[in-house]
C-alpha cells in the first residue's frame, strides 16, 4: 500500500472521516425540516466522492457543462447546471439531456428566457429551466418583485418547448457573514425573498414546484428553512479556512489539506520553505478580511494535527513559505528538511481545482484510495 | 476550422503574433549580451508553445517533475528543476536523468547538500546539480558571501557521484520594481551578487562553469548582465498585466488571453456577467498594489482590441463581474447577452494553469492549432 512518504508533493489529501462526519451534517439538516438536499458537486467534482453526499440518481447541482456529463454519464439523472448559459453551450444541451431528462439549465432576464426557448424547440425532449432570483444583490438573478420575473416564467411556462420547474437563488453573500446573527439573518433573508418571488409567479397563475435555496453557512444557520423545498450547498463536505473563520465549522472539521514537503529554510527570518505554492495550494486569500488571516492556509503536521500558530505567509508558483504568528522560530524537529506536513486550504474549491485527483486517507488513517475529478469546461 | 463561436466559454488563446514578437525580443538580448538563454517552460507548459522560443534540445528550466519527465521525454536534454527538492522525489530522478544526461537539481543547504549526495550514490549516471544563491533577500537561496556556500560547493565538488555545474538564482524581489531604474538596479544587484557568489567560490578553488540569473523584469532591463553566463525567464512568452503594470511590456504584447461569453447584467449598478471567474481567471489580484488595480483582468472585445477602462472586478467560481473604472453604463453592442469578449490575464502562469489546452490563434487571425498543457507534479 501506498503511504504518504511515497508521494509526490504536492498532492491533494481527504480526509474520509472529516469528510463523511460533514456529509452527515448537512443531510442531517434536510432531513429534520424535510427539504429535498440537492448538493453542489462543484467542490470536489468527483464520481466517488458524490457517493457518499449525493448518490446517483439523486438531484445534484453542478458548476460547468463538464461535470453535468460526466454525472450524465455516470447514472445522475436530475443536474442543476447552476450558472447562466451562454448560447455557445446550447448546442451542446441535447447530449446531456439524452442521458439525463431531467437537466435543468437557469435564467436570469427575458433575453436569456427568449433565446433558451428559441433555441429549445431544436431538442428532442423539452428542456427544464430555472428562474435565478437575486435575494442579497450579490450577483446575478431576477429581484423577487419585478416585472420581468413574471415576464420570464410565463415565457417559459407558456412554451410548449420548455419544463419550467420554478426559481432558485444563492445568498453568496453569506460568505461575509461573520457572525452566527448575521448568517441567520441571511438564511432568513434568503428564504423569505425567494418565497416572495414563488408567491408573486402563483399570483400570476404560474406555480413553482421548485423553491431552491441555499449557501453552506445559510444552510447550516440554526434557522428554519421557510418557504422554500429544496436546499443546495456544496462546500460543506470538506469545509475550509474561510468557513472556519465564519464559525460555521471548526478547523478540524475540514476534510481537505495539501501534503507537502520542507526543502528549505530561511533561519535568520524564522521562514520555513515548502513545496507548496500557489500552483498548490491556490492563490484565494479569503481569509484576509476575517478576523484571523490565515494567509494561503494552516500548517498541520503530517498526520494532520494543527500546527498553532503556523501558517503560510506568501506563495510563489512552486514555493509556499510558512512562519509563525508571533515570529516563532521553526523548531527543528516539525520543520526538518523533507518533513512531511498538511495544510488545510483557505477555499476548498479553489485548492481542489489545481488537482486532477484526491488521495483518500481512510478512517483507520491510512491511504485507501485515489478519487478522480472532472477538470474544465 | 473551429471558429472562436464554436468553443466553450471560457477556453484559453493563445495569440501566436504576440507571442513570437515576445519571444523575439527575450532571445535578441541574450543574443545581444552573447548569453545563453534558458527560457522557463512553466508559465506555458507545452510543449509545442516551446518550440517557438526553447526547441529542443536547447536549456530549458522547469518548475515540475512532471515537465522534467515530458520535456525529457520529448527530446530535451538539459533540463534545470528550480524548486528545492525534497527526498520523497529523489526515487523520480533515475528515470528523468536516462532521458536527459544533464537533469540538472538545486540545493540551497548543507543539509540538502548531503541528502543528495548520499542519494546519488545509488544513481547509474552523476547528478548534476547547482546551488541556489539569495540576491534579493526574497525566498531561497544562500547568501554569496556565507561559509554554507563554499561548505555546500566543497561537498558537491567532491562527491564522486555528483557533477557541479555551477550557481543560480532568481531576483523575484524584481516582481515589486515599478519603474525602468528600480528594475535596472534590482538587474545590476542579481548580477553582481551571483558573480560576487562565483568569486567566492573560485577562491576557495572550486570553478562555476554555470552562472544563471533571470526573471523577466531584470532580463529585459536595460543594462548590460554582467558576470553571468546563462539568463532565465519565463513569463515574457505571453506576458500579462502584472507585466504591462510594471511597465516592462504593454498591454498589446499579451499573448494570453481568456474568451469569455456575457451570460448576464446587473443594469442599475453597470455590471456585466461573463462565464469566467476565479476558476477561468485564477484568484490572482497581483496588480492590487499597482497604480492601475486590473482587478481580475483587462477586457478586450472578441478580436483582442482593448476596450479601454473595462475589467473584471470580481469573480466566483464560475462568475465573473465586469465593469468600467468611472462606473460607465456597459453600451449593449459590445456587452449584449452571448457576446464574446478575451479577458488578459493578471498573472499569466496561474491564469494558464487553469487549462489542459490553449487555442492558439494564427497570424491571419483564426484559430489555428490547440496546443496541450503538462499539469500536476
Amino acid at each position: 500500500m501506498t503511504s504518504l512518504t511515497q508521494l509526490i508533493t504536492p498532492a491533494c489529501l481527504l480526509d474520509l472521516t472529516r469528510f463523511r462526519h460533514n456529509c452527515r451534517r448537512m443531510q442531517a439538516v434536510a432531513e429534520a425540516e424535510q427539504l429535498t438536499l440537492r448538493p453542489h458537486v462543484k467542490t470536489l467534482k468527483s464520481l466517488q466522492a458524490a457517493e457518499y453526499y449525493a448518490p446517483a440518481s439523486g438531484p445534484i447541482t453542478v458548476s460547468t457543462l463538464a461535470e453535468a456529463a460526466a454525472f450524465a454519464s455516470a447514472g445522475y439523472t436530475d443536474i442543476l447546471y447552476a450558472v447562466g448559459l451562454s448560447p455557445n453551450k446550447f448546442p451542446h444541451l441535447a447530449a446531456i439531456q439524452r442521458l439525463a431528462p431531467d437537466f435543468t439549465v437557469i435564467a436570469d432576464s427575458l433575453v436569456a428566457v427568449n433565446a433558451l426557448t428559441d433555441y429549445a424547440s431544436e431538442l428532442a425532449l423539452p428542456l427544464s429551466v430555472m428562474l435565478e432570483v437575486d435575494v442579497d444583490n450579490h450577483r446575478a438573478g431576477l429581484l423577487p418583485d419585478s416585472k420581468e420575473l413574471i415576464a420570464c416564467a410565463s415565457t417559459l411556462a407558456e412554451s410548449p418547448d420548455i419544463h419550467f420547474r420554478g426559481i432558485m437563488t444563492h445568498a453568496g453573500a453569506s460568505y461575509d457573514c461573520d457572525s452566527k446573527t448575521a448568517q441567520q439573518a441571511m438564511g432568513r433573508q434568503e428564504c423569505e425573498r425567494i418565497s416572495q418571488a414563488a408567491t408573486q409567479l402563483l399570483k400570476a397563475g404560474i406555480p413553482c414546484k421548485l423553491i431552491s435555496a441555499g449557501s453552506t453557512p445559510t444552510a447550516l444557520a440554526d434557522i428554519k428553512h421557510t418557504g422554500i423545498n429544496e436546499l443546495r450547498a456544496g462546500v460543506y463536505a470538506t469545509f475550509d479556512c474561510v468557513m472556519a473563520g465564519l464559525g460555521v465549522c471548526e478547523a478540524s472539521d475540514i476534510a481537505l489539506s495539501v501534503l507537502t514537503s520542507v526543502i528549505g529554510h530561511q533561519l535568520d527570518k524564522n521562514e520555513v520553505i515548502v513545496d507548496a505554492g500557489w500552483m498548490a495550494l491556490s492563490r484565494d486569500q479569503g481569509t484576509a478580511s476575517h478576523q484571523q488571516d490565515c494567509g494561503y492556509g494552516l500548517v498541520c503536521d503530517e498526520h494532520g494535527k494543527l500546527l498553532d500558530g503556523w501558517y503560510v505567509s506568501g506563495t510563489n508558483q512552486e514555493h509556499g513559505i510558512i512562519r509563525h504568528r508571533e515570529n516563532l522560530t521553526p523548531p527543528a524537529s516539525i520543520f526538518a528538511y523533507g518533513s512531511l506536513l498538511r495544510i488545510l486550504p483557505i477555499h476548498a474549491c479553489a485548492t481542489a481545482a489545481q488537482y486532477s485527483r484526491y488521495h483518500v486517507i481512510g478512517e483507520d488513517g491510512t491511504l485507501s484510495d485515489v478519487w478522480s475529478r472532472v477538470n474544465g469546461w
